[in-house]
């Protein structure tokens, strides 16, 4: 068992300040965390998020929504293999990421994402040390 | 471009009554509508949403999550074909739809759920007939 950590902190979105009201969604397993939801093309949320890992064969989604009033709208999603993410005990400066518009399956399971936005989001991701 | 009309009516699930605070999440497209979090094993939402629906080839992703303190738990999901849902301009009483554990993926779309749990939801889906 791991315990996975990710930081959440900010984004570069394309388009006008007042479009935005976005919050990010964690996916591993069967278990999801969210952010609060932050106005603005250049959101900063700096929320810390665990999970315990069992599979290090499988990845974390990533997505970042748009809240609406009556529904919410996907900005795009990221996923990351669970086995490229660092061994630390502290926390990084984090990874600009790119979102993709579309994730990519095999088996009914998500192994990676396409076809790029604009939208930028820093995440920091490490695996927590045994002590 | 049809309107599709879901109401999310409540849900019997299977487990003690403390064990439950469930919201249910619609996706259709990249649109998605979330419910409040209700406790219990006989939750209640009753809540009513819309969706803007111009490809009839997908489906509707209902999911339903256990709200917890650091994570939130899938519960089960289920797929609802699009071109299974009946055209009518009144509410019905729902139908009582069974879980899944698991979604089935053909080519990067969801095409159905499997792996039926003991935990039933009751939706009535709809698409608003033209004027």
């Amino acid at each position: 068992m791991s315990l996975l950590c990710v930081g959440v902190k900010k984004a570069k979105l394309d388009g006008p300040q007042e479009k935005f009201n976005t919050y990010v969604t964690l996916k591993v397993q069967n278990v999801k965390s969210t952010t609060i939801a932050v106005r603005g093309n250049l959101p900063c949320w700096e929320q810390d998020f665990m999970f315990e890992i069992n599979r290090l064969d499988l990845g974390l989604t990533v997505e970042m929504w748009n809240k609406g009033l009556i529904w919410d709208t996907m900005v795009g999603t990221v996923w990351i293999p669970l086995s490229s993410i660092r061994q630390s005990n502290e926390e990084g400066p984090g990874e600009w990421l790119t979102l993709d518009s579309q994730v990519i399956m095999a088996d009914s399971e998500i192994c990676g994402t396409k076809d790029p936005t604009l939208h930028l989001v820093l995440l920091d991701t490490r695996f927590e040390l045994p002590l």
